[in-house]
């Protein structure tokens, strides 16, 4: 069965001078959430933007697959530290994305992490969906 | 000038089993919030997704994408109320999403603001990004 997620947003004016809201999302565990232009264009000053909110989707869900790969290896991770950077550019719209992975991982060495780690990339659901950006680089090593 | 913007998430554990947190953003505007496949895949019981962070990118960026066309063309809303739903199939990936859109926008008509909505959903940064998922449609109204 497919689960579904709704988030919702109201926004008053317009672009430059209006400023939205992120209302309620299915899971109530986040917002309300200011967005404006300026704080998406220019400094965040304490407001979330489009590109940050998929920064946490994608780190998420590059965790998970990685989580799940590694595990079916026979080589679960103790722990992945996950960071997505994601790189908007006004008038040109998402240009690339940075991700980095550190894993603790038992028995797996460093060609063995980064391999497993370029499938989590090529793979998760969210990298699947983001086919649109045109640069997405990866770096992963084992945790030092 | 490009802005960056980054999430941090650490995992432990497989991904049946294991959880993660996402840790902290960039704008420090949400976080820390748990997430595990439990929660993505099945009941969300208080707990954010990929999916459902990824369906408040859009419905943000979609608002901004409308609100900037609507001025251009000398309509400015007033106000739009924008809604995405994601919808995520375990073992298949991001199956589709549905965009609504009610707006009020002086001096629009029906047929007016459908053709802006349309031009918005299809340009907006975060859909061309997520130009992998099979299935998008849109719903756009006049607020009646």
């Amino acid at each position: 069965m497919a689960t579904e997620r709704t988030a919702s947003v109201v926004w008053q004016g317009d672009l430059l001078n209006g400023s939205g809201t992120i209302q309620s999302v299915t899971s109530r565990a986040l917002g309300p959430l200011d967005v404006t232009w300026a704080s998406r264009s220019e400094e965040a000053n304490g407001r979330t933007s489009p590109e940050e909110l998929i920064a946490a989707a994608w780190a998420s869900c590059l965790s998970m697959a990685l989580s799940s790969g590694l595990a079916k290896a026979s080589t679960p991770p103790e722990k992945l530290d996950t960071s997505v950077t994601v790189s908007f550019q006004p008038g040109e719209g998402i240009v690339s994305a940075a991700l980095t992975v550190r894993g603790t991982v038992p028995g797996l060495d460093e060609d063995g992490f980064r391999a497993a780690a370029e499938t989590a990339k090529d793979n998760c659901p969210v990298s699947k969906a983001l086919a649109g950006i045109p640069a997405v680089t990866l770096d992963a090593q084992l945790a030092s």
